[in-house]
């Protein structure tokens, strides 16, 4: 067979057609790029561009002879790419030219081409029959600028607070023994408050510096140190204390909490019942207020009424204790009680039985207890009464008189350790992510015949969708989580509830993303993965439990769902319902009426790529679920199924409302971020990574787009390959990615991530 | 206002129309159904029935103003639904017209509308304001009839051994230390060995009784008693025992065969290497015949080149090495040797060094470990020579010429160990469900104010959507499993590939399933299920590594798609490719003719329960993705694109074939199982777990099919309401169907359990 000799004008272009070609993805707006391009190259004549265009037919492309004339004339060559460089398929190219004519100049039409098509040699660099040098990464991005952005504002707390995490004390090891970790986590614990991060969100009169923001980044931190020290932390010094510093009053802050901020003073949070987590309301254990004495007296009252689950229980001298709160013979609802537990001698006072909870899933360095109380007597003043008090004449008093509203309100101070939780889950997200990329980006399995050495696993089309979508999400999630800090501190912010809603829906899909990410990762190191000593398999067993403490995801998201209806509550059963419900309809008819067939099956780049249309596809399903479940409840109710029986009955509605409201948010928020980001070069990483993350969500829920009639089947299809494509594109910069989480290489002790 | 008096005919249906029009599901044929029974009622006059059909009209349903007449009449007649007796609807409505009329005959008209409606008390009781009284279960299912059609012919194999597991050395306790945990698990191997069950699989002769079937089903009932057990179990008895059986010959079995099964001689299975798991082939280990001593060298080359988590390989005296064969310095592929380790006093022989592998996520009780070797001499004859031997002349010979052949008819020896790790895998998801199930019945949280006792979770509509799409799950691979074996052991079976395939797809799917069912039954136990007394936190990490080990589940998916190429595979690249893909075209399109927009939008409940649908949908899928997968494998080929890079490119691809074709595997093997019952009360369970099998996994791929256009948007939320009301109407039978599962209640230590 002989050789097509190409001219040099027409060579140049060679590469490129056959890299455009060999992708099942050639769609109408890149061939508008390259013809455009084409139009405007200098270096050709008019018969070069008609050969050209006329290998631009989408509906008439390259005969399968022609394309094997391309490859053979690239393969004759002996051109070899090389990754690194900054445009390594113009250069390629170049080359090429150079092999067969004598001059060879770089054309910087072609260079346009591949910056706007947005071409990575992970893309192509199967398709020359040449040998190609990996690189760990490109050199396009840097980690470190990365981290800063992600560190934002906190930038200083964190770089501090990780050179604290150097000290021997910090180093990891592997505990079975419950006693002996339980010791040592105290003895971390301890060390942190002597460094003055235990009382970090308490006013400065106690030692603090009243900043819960930076309080929930060093959380997070303490996650690549050990999951069992975080919770520990998280219960002495944001549950207990911060039960004494929201809802006590300046008698409890000036007796407790300088003590409780260094550690001095030992405390749990004594809330949950073996009978009664979710349903706080409901706990069993009594306060009565005993007027002859002046004192309160907590009672267990009987079987399954203990308190459970209680961190902190085996080493704390006192506990706040959420008991229902009787006075005068009158149940005033959930109130706090301070309740000393222990004397200086560490002996159980009377009437106080705690009972070890024994080995767990994971968190074994955490104490969890169960607690009872037999008729425990405690002066009138551990009341917590910043909400509710007993007067000196022992009759009952609150500012919030109707008792609902006063549980909620407390409740309330249960946010920020919500927030903190799904910042712990994102922290062992990225901590397994981490080791999972590292790893992949040097174990090699499997190879071609006539290669020697076997692929990365980084470089399997699967490995790369199975980690990519989940390093997008937490970036997401991180910048989400800082935002939602920033405005549950902010005390001009008047919505509180707006943000408790956003919080529970957002814990929930946070932890539910880090058990499925760690999960991910676990089985993406095979057997490696499973053993301890590279630490996803601890971060696996204590990320577990997040998804049901500090409020179970479930009953979150109904929560979350509840929120978003409260708007349209107070008119429930009224006249005024149907006209809301009008109003919401009307929103949609409108929305739907950019959703022609035309729009629903839009599957150009620069559509999908649009965050106007994830912010339109997010924003209608939120509103569509609010709808329908709207109209589903007023049904029932006009048929007479008393309220209580119409939620249950809408309960997986709930649910799906509460997740697209968090996804929906999330995406916001994260986008408003990288407004903020000033350099241009990572702006766009950054937003890609919401682009991918945007196309990932919406393809994880295409049944409901498709049923609604959203997105077409072309549309649907189109989003998947794009997701798959956009991990494709990252490929090169997935180690800086994890890097840019900024976790401590001292931490990253796993054998396989180094 | 006055209440509104019916006559005794209109009466007896007005508790039934008020259940029908209080739920989002009337549909046509349900409609059908009421207005026969009407129709032939000899109870009603001409008058009534015209008021009876005009409140049956879809799309005039009857007003608010009637459905609270219905509801006050009920209301006011104060009677009480009894859900433990056979018709409770027709009951309740006969005792209505007691109330207010003389006479108040049973009615089998309404009879035959509640059996043709299949309507459950658990749809409708929340409707009556009338106090119900809960039942555990209904009466109508004996979980003793359900377990025994499960256990089928292997009914006195798994007494016997139930019997056995109740020995107190079978006693369930937490062990944290590995030393102590294995040295107990060890003592459990040897205490089976001694009571025959280490044998059971090998022949009469060397001490069992040939029945692999029967050693699959006691396989999966040992996860009942602990996860380290099972596996150190199937290590020495499957794994070691089995190499000697399938790949050795006599002189082997008459040196070992007998002392393996009694666990009198330890031994591993030494083929995964830290560089090497997925890649066997490519495992570096070398087995250099030396012909001057007539012996084999065993050698480990290079770094990551030992072997990694051998099971077994702390307790063991011998190994099953795996090892390239190097006979003349030719590399004759990969071969077993059995190599000894230690001596009598359990020291290591000289050159062979072994690693503990240290603690891991689960499974403590198996030692695991790592080994090398260090040019360690074996006889000739250590040489597992079944399918190649060294001749006394130092040449090497195999009746399969072809070393690709011969390689994968070694591995194929595998195939009976994959099918008991997805047992493994089935039992512990068993477990579980068994655990949260029981859990769900006795635990309650929140509640209506008008109610003084809290609702149980079972009740709760997501929680009966989480978990009882998974009970009907283990039902399916239950019997899928048992079939398998079957196959895998008819040696008449002359198809032993197509097993495999069968096996290797089964085998990802089923461990997935299981990973993902015992996270379910964790998070719908609260902290309860965080607790290591309450069984399941044990699971999930003992259950967690089986999607990685006898084959990484991704890896084995793409097995078992190439698998399902295969029947094509011969055919590329060659003149007969296009026609087959057109003979395959053909078939979709006859299959497309079927799905009319009728068919793709039928919505009625004979179609959606109708298995002929699921099976439809099922094939349809595996049809679609091979065709669609082997038109873009040869479109790469075509243009150049190397086979090896081609098959990359559609990784994704292959995944989802993989899946699909195990899935419909599945469903087709149970439904034939169904088939067999005699009893047909119990054939009409099964046969409704199976539908709900067969919907719920539709559900899981609607966005697939709905871009197909194989189904429309209202057969897609048609599906998924079906799935929720299957999930209700088996709410009654759960407690039936765990128990069922058969578990000795002696293994249900579970507190939350009991």
């Amino acid at each position: 067979m002989e050789k097509k000799i190409y001219t040099p004008g027409i060579l140049q272009y060679i590469p490129f057609f056959y890299v455009i070609w060999s992708d099942d993805l050639v769609s109408a707006s890149e061939v508008n790029v390259v013809e455009k391009a084409i139009e405007k190259d200098p270096t050709l004549n008019k018969a070069e561009k008609v050969i050209l265009h006329s290998w631009l037919q989408v509906d008439n492309p390259p005969k399968n002879e022609e394309f094997k004339n391309w490859k053979q004339t690239i393969s004759n060559s002996g051109t070899k790419l090389i990754e690194g460089v900054t445009y390594p398929l113009t250069t390629f190219s170049q080359k090429v030219v150079c092999h067969y004519h004598d001059t060879c100049p770089f054309n910087d039409q072609l260079k346009d081409i591949e910056i706007n098509l947005g071409i990575q040699p992970n893309h192509y660099n199967h398709l020359f029959e040449v040998e190609v040098e990996h690189n760990l990464s490109s050199n396009s991005y840097k980690a470190q600028e990365v981290s800063l952005i992600l560190k934002g504002k906190h930038a200083p707390v964190i770089d501090k607070f990780q050179e604290l995490l150097k000290r021997p004390i910090f180093d990891w090891d592997i505990h079975r023994n419950k006693e002996d970790f339980r010791q040592i986590v105290l003895n971390q614990v301890k060390y942190l408050a002597e460094n003055g991060y235990g009382a970090m969100a308490y006013p400065k009169a106690y030692g603090g510096t009243g900043d819960m923001e930076g309080y929930a980044t060093i959380f997070e931190n303490l996650m690549y140190i050990d999951g069992s020290l975080t919770i520990k932390f998280g219960v002495q010094f944001g549950l207990f204390g911060g039960s004494i510093q929201k809802l006590g009053t300046k008698i409890h802050h000036d007796k407790y909490l300088s003590d409780a901020g260094k550690a001095e003073l030992l405390g749990c949070f004594a809330m949950t019942e073996t009978g009664h987590g979710s349903n706080v309301r409901g706990i069993k254990t009594t306060a009565t207020y005993h007027k002859e004495s002046d004192s309160i007296i907590i009672h267990t009252p009987g079987k399954n009424d203990n308190k459970e689950y209680i961190g902190n229980a085996l080493h704390s001298k006192i506990a706040s204790v959420f008991a229902q709160l009787i006075v005068n013979g009158k149940n005033e609802g959930v109130h706090a009680i301070l309740v000393p537990l222990r004397n200086k001698k560490h002996e159980l006072l009377s009437g106080v039985k705690v009972e070890d909870n024994g080995y767990k899933l994971g968190l074994n360095g955490v104490d969890n207890g169960k607690i009872w109380f037999n008729q425990v007597k405690v002066p009138r003043q551990n009341l917590l009464n910043k909400y509710g008090s007993i007067k000196e004449d022992g009759t009952y008093f609150s500012e919030i008189k109707n008792p609902n509203k006063r549980f909620f309100t407390m409740l309330g101070t249960l946010v920020g350790g919500r927030i903190c939780v799904a910042r712990a889950g994102l922290g062992g997200a990225k901590m397994a992510l981490t080791i999972a990329i590292k790893h992949a980006l040097k174990r090699r399995q499997f190879n071609d015949n006539i290669k020697i050495q076997e692929d990365l696993l980084m470089d399997y089309p699967s490995h790369q969708l199975r980690l990519t979508p989940l390093v997008a999400s937490a970036f997401v999630y991180h910048a989400t989580l800082d935002k939602m800090m920033e405005i549950y501190c902010n005390d001009n912010q008047p919505d509180k509830r707006k943000v408790e809603t956003q919080v529970a829906g957002l814990k929930s899909i946070i932890t539910w993303y880090a058990n499925d990410t760690i999960q991910e990762c676990r089985e993406a190191c095979g057997g490696k993965g499973y053993l301890l000593e590279n630490r996803i398999a601890d971060l696996k067993g204590d990320v577990d439990i997040f998804t049901t403490f500090e409020g179970d995801n479930n009953v979150l998201l109904q929560l979350a769902a509840k929120g978003v209806l409260s708007d349209f509550k107070s008119e429930f059963n009224s006249a005024g319902f149907s006209s809301v419900l009008k109003l919401l309809s009307q929103q949609l008819s409108d929305k739907l009426a950019t959703v022609n067939p035309l729009y629903s099956n839009k599957v150009d780049k620069e559509h999908l790529y649009n965050p106007k249309f994830h912010k339109h596809a997010f924003d209608y399903r939120t509103r569509r679920l609010t709808y329908t479940l709207a109209m589903r409840i007023r049904d029932y109710i006009k048929k007479g199924v008393p309220t209580y029986q119409a939620f249950l009955k809408v309960q997986t509605h709930l649910l799906a409302l509460g997740k697209a409201y968090s996804i929906e948010l999330a995406y916001n928020t994260y986008f408003e971020f990288t407004e903020t980001i000033k350099d241009e070069r990572n702006k766009e990483l950054f937003q890609k990574l919401g682009t991918l993350y945007g196309l990932y969500e919406i393809r994880k829920d295409a049944s409901w787009y498709l049923e609604q009639g959203y997105i077409g089947s072309t549309k649907s299809k189109a989003i998947r390959q794009r997701v798959e494509r956009l991990c494709t594109e990252l490929r090169p910069h997935i180690n800086v990615l994890v890097e840019g989480f900024g976790i401590p290489e001292d931490c990253i002790t796993a054998p396989i991530a180094n």
